[in-house]
C-alpha cells in the first residue's frame, strides 16, 4: 500500500517549535510514513537567521526565502510556525494558491483573520489545521470540531495561558505580589522578555476567539473578546479569594446565552472555588472545561506550551493533512453556519466579589445595600470587618448582567462613606 | 452547497443510548445537516421489543428485522448500539458488505474481534468509528488515532469504568465494605442487576485492549489484557491505602516497555497517591492520562457512561462518517503496523504494598526481608505494628517485575512466622 513518492513538507520557522517538528520528522520518519501511508520529507525550512539553525536540522534544507518555499508547486503541506500576522498570512495564502494544505500554530492570525484563511483554503480545496494554536498538545480543536460535532456546546471555560497561570500560582502559594511573581516567571523562562501578550490577556483572548468560533459554529474575532489582563491583580485580591475558599485564575470563558440566541467570549481574572478542578491547575499547565448538552462536562488538561508539546500538535495535524492529500480528501472546513451575534461584556451574566474600604459609622451598610438594590443587583453575602477605625465591607453578589454590576461599582465609588473600592473580581465556576 | 438527497442512517438498538441518538437526530436535524453538508435521516430503528420503544421515537421507523435494516443498500451509515458479540458482528459485517460505514459503541466486540471488523471495513472502503466504545463522550479514540498521530505514546493510565469507581469511592468515603457499596451502586442505577462485566473488570479490560491497540499501533485483544476485578478489595485495603496517603482505584494501564520493544495492558485495583489527579475522580466519572514523548502528560476527564454522553460520542462519529460518505473520503483505518508483542503480566514492572499478619517474635522481619532479597525484590519501606500479641508487617517494595513480586508473596505464605497475607496491592501513579 505504501506509495514511493514522498509527500513534501515546507517548514516555515525553525524556532523552539519548528526545530522540534524538524527533529521528530527525522527521528520518527518510519512511524510517520506508516501512519500516513507514504513517506514524508522536508522540502525546506525557512528561517530568518540561517546562522542560528539548531542542532539536528539539516543545513542543506535551510533557506531565508520563505516566500519561495511556501510557493513551491511540489510542496504538499506547509507548516507555519513563525507566528504574528505578516509575513505569516501572505505565506499561508500563497501556500493555498499553490495547492498545499496548511498546518499552523498561529493563534494571533487565526483570531484576527481566520475567516479569510478558511475561505482561501476552501476555494483551493485545501485543509487548514490549527490544533497547535490552542493549548499546544492538549486536543481541543479536533474534539470541538469533530468529536462534539453531533452535540451542542454551551460553554468553554479554561486556563489557556501558562505564563499567567504560573504567575497567579506563585502569588497564591507564596503571597508574592504581581511584579515579584512576574520576575520569577521571567527568570524561569515561563515569561518572555516582553510579557505583554500574556499578562494583558491578548494570547488568551486569541485562543478564546478560536475556541468560541468552533464551539458555537460562529465567526468570533479577537475584537469580539472582552479582555482584562492580570496586571492589576494584587496580593490583597488573592488573600480575599482565600478567605472565600477560592483562588484567582485568568480564565477564558466562551458561553452561549441562556436563550441560545447569542454568545459571549471573554478573558479576565476570576475567583473560582478551591473545590473546582481548575483551582488545582498549577504552574504553567493548561486545562479547559467543555460543557455540552449531551456529553455533559468534559475536561482536558496538559502542558499548554513549549516546543515539544506544540510540535506534537503540529505533527498530528500534519499526519491528517498528508493522509488527506494522499486520498484526495479534506478534513472539516470552517463551520460558521450558526452566525450567532457576539454580545458585549455588559450582557454577560456573572457574579462579583467586591471589597469596599468604608467609613466606620452606622448606616454605611444600608447605604451600600441601597445602591445594589437600585441597580437591580441582588446581594448574596455581606461581611463587615473593622478595627482601629478602619472598616471593610466584602460583598458577594448573585448573578447579574455585567453592565449592572459595573454601574453599581461606579455608584459605590461616588458614595461619601465609601473611601475606596479595594478589589472587584468576578466569581466563576460555581 | 447543501445536497438535497438526505444521507440515510440505520440505527440498530434503541435502548438507553439508541433512543438518545434517535432523539438528538430529530431535535438537532438542522444543526447536523449544516455540519455534515447534507440532511441526515433515520432509515429505520431495529429493536428487539417494539412495544418498549421510547417516547419521541417515531414508531413508523421501528422494525424487529435488524438484518434487513443493516443490509439495506440505500443506507449510508449503520449505527450499532446493541452491544455484545452476536448478532452485532454479523450485522456490522453485513452493513460493510452493503456499502455502509459503521459507528459502534461495542467495546466487547472490538476487543474480541476488532481486527476482522477493521479488515472488512478496509475491504469495502468504509469507515469504522468507535469513540463511544471507550469512556462515552470523553474524546479518547480520536485524540489517540489523530491528534497524537505524530507522537509516540508511552502510557495510557486511567479510570475507564464508572460502576467500579463509584463502588471504590463509596468504600473510601464511608468505610463501607465491597458488598455494601455494590448494593448502593445497584440501588442508584450505577450497577447492573448482574454486575459481573463491571466488577470483574471485563468492561475495563475491553477498553484497555482498544486503547492499547490504537496507542501502540498494535493489535491487542481482550485475552492479551491481564484482568483483576475489585471483588476482593476489602475495607482493610482501603484503610491501608489511606495510611499510606493513597486511595484505591480500578485502573486500566497500557504501557510500552522501557526498551520500546513490547507493550502490556492490564486492569487491576491499585493504590495511587492522593496527590495524583486520578485520586480525586469521584463517583461514576472516568479520567484517562495519556503520556507521549512530545506532548507530555495529558488528561481527559468526564462522564464515562450514560445514554446522553454515549450518544454524543456516537453522533460525533456519525457526522464524520456522513461527511466522508458525502465527499467519497475515508477516516483513518486500523493502524497496527508496529506489531509489538504484548508481554504477559509477569513482565510488568510495578510496586507492591503487602500487609502481613506475622508471629509476634524476634527475627520475623529478618526472615521476611530475606525472602524479598532472594527474589530480587528491593524493599522501599517496612512498618511494624503490634499489640496484644498481634503483629503486622506492612511492606512497600521498589519497582520489580510482577512475576518476582508474585513469587515473593508465594514464598512469604510458606513461612511459618507469616500467619497470613492480609492484603496485596500494586502501587501506581508515583
Amino acid at each position: 500500500m505504501m506509495r514511493t513518492r514522498p509527500l513534501k513538507v515546507a517548514l516555515l520557522g525553525c524556532g523552539v517549535v519548528g526545530s522540534e517538528v524538524a527533529r521528530i520528522m527525522t527521528t520518527h520518519a518510519d512511524d510517520l510514513a506508516a501512519r500516513i501511508g507514504a513517506p514524508v520529507e522536508l522540502a525546506g525550512i525557512a528561517v530568518r537567521r540561517p546562522g542560528r539553525v539548531r542542532e539536528g536540522v539539516d543545513p542543506a534544507l535551510v533557506t531565508t526565502d520563505a516566500a519561495a518555499l511556501a510557493g513551491r508547486d511540489d510542496v504538499d503541506v506547509v507548516v507555519e510556525v513563525i507566528g504574528g500576522i505578516e509575513p505569516a498570512r501572505a505565506l499561508i495564502t500563497s501556500a493555498f494558491e499553490h495547492g498545499a494544505s496548511v498546518v499552523t500554530a498561529n493563534k494571533a492570525l487565526l483570531a484576527q483573520d481566520g475567516a479569510t484563511l478558511h475561505e482561501t483554503a476552501e476555494k483551493h480545496g485545501a485543509d487548514l489545521f490549527f490544533e497547535a494554536a490552542v493549548a499546544a498538545a492538549i486536543p481541543l480543536v479536533r474534539p470541538l470540531r469533530e468529536s462534539l460535532a453531533g452535540d451542542k456546546v454551551n460553554r468553554v471555560l479554561g486556563i489557556v495561558n501558562g505564563t499567567t497561570n504560573f504567575i497567579l500560582d506563585r502569588m497564591d502559594s507564596s503571597g508574592a505580589g504581581y511584579a515579584e511573581a512576574l520576575d520569577e516567571a521571567t527568570a524561569l523562562g515561563y515569561a518572555e522578555a516582553d510579557p505583554t501578550a500574556d499578562v494583558e490577556g491578548f494570547d488568551a483572548a486569541a485562543k478564546a476567539a478560536i475556541l468560541a468560533g468552533i464551539a458555537f459554529h460562529t465567526r468570533v474575532r479577537l475584537d469580539d473578546v472582552h479582555r482584562e489582563g492580570l496586571t492589576e491583580v494584587t496580593a490583597a485580591d488573592i488573600a480575599s479569594a482565600k478567605r472565600m475558599g477560592c483562588t484567582v485564575k485568568l480564565l477564558a470563558i466562551c458561553e452561549r446565552a441562556a436563550d441560545g440566541r447569542s454568545v459571549t467570549a471573554r478573558v479576565h481574572p476570576a475567583m473560582i472555588p478551591l473545590s473546582h478542578p481548575l483551582a488545582s491547575v498549577r504552574e504553567a499547565y493548561n486545562a479547559v472545561f467543555v460543557e455540552a448538552d449531551a456529553a455533559g462536562q468534559l475536561m482536558f488538561y496538559g502542558p499548554g506550551a513549549g516546543g515539544a508539546p506544540t510540535a506534537s500538535a503540529v505533527l498530528g495535524d500534519l499526519v491528517a493533512a498528508c493522509r488527506n492529500k494522499l486520498n484526495g480528501a479534506r478534513g472539516p472546513g470552517e463551520s460558521a453556519y450558526a452566525r450567532l451575534p457576539v454580545s458585549p461584556m455588559g450582557e454577560v451574566v456573572t457574579r462579583y466579589h467586591i471589597s469596599l474600604d468604608v467609613a466606620d459609622k452606622p448606616g454605611v451598610l444600608a447605604q451600600v445595600a441601597t445602591i445594589f438594590a437600585e441597580h437591580g443587583v441582588s446581594i448574596d453575602t455581606v461581611r463587615q470587618q473593622g478595627k482601629d477605625g478602619e472598616a471593610w465591607l466584602v460583598v458577594v453578589t448573585h448573578r447579574a448582567p455585567d453592565a449592572a454590576l459595573g454601574a453599581t461599582v461606579e455608584a459605590l465609588r461616588r458614595l461619601d462613606t465609601v473611601r475606596g473600592v479595594a478589589s472587584i473580581m468576578r466569581v466563576e465556576g460555581e
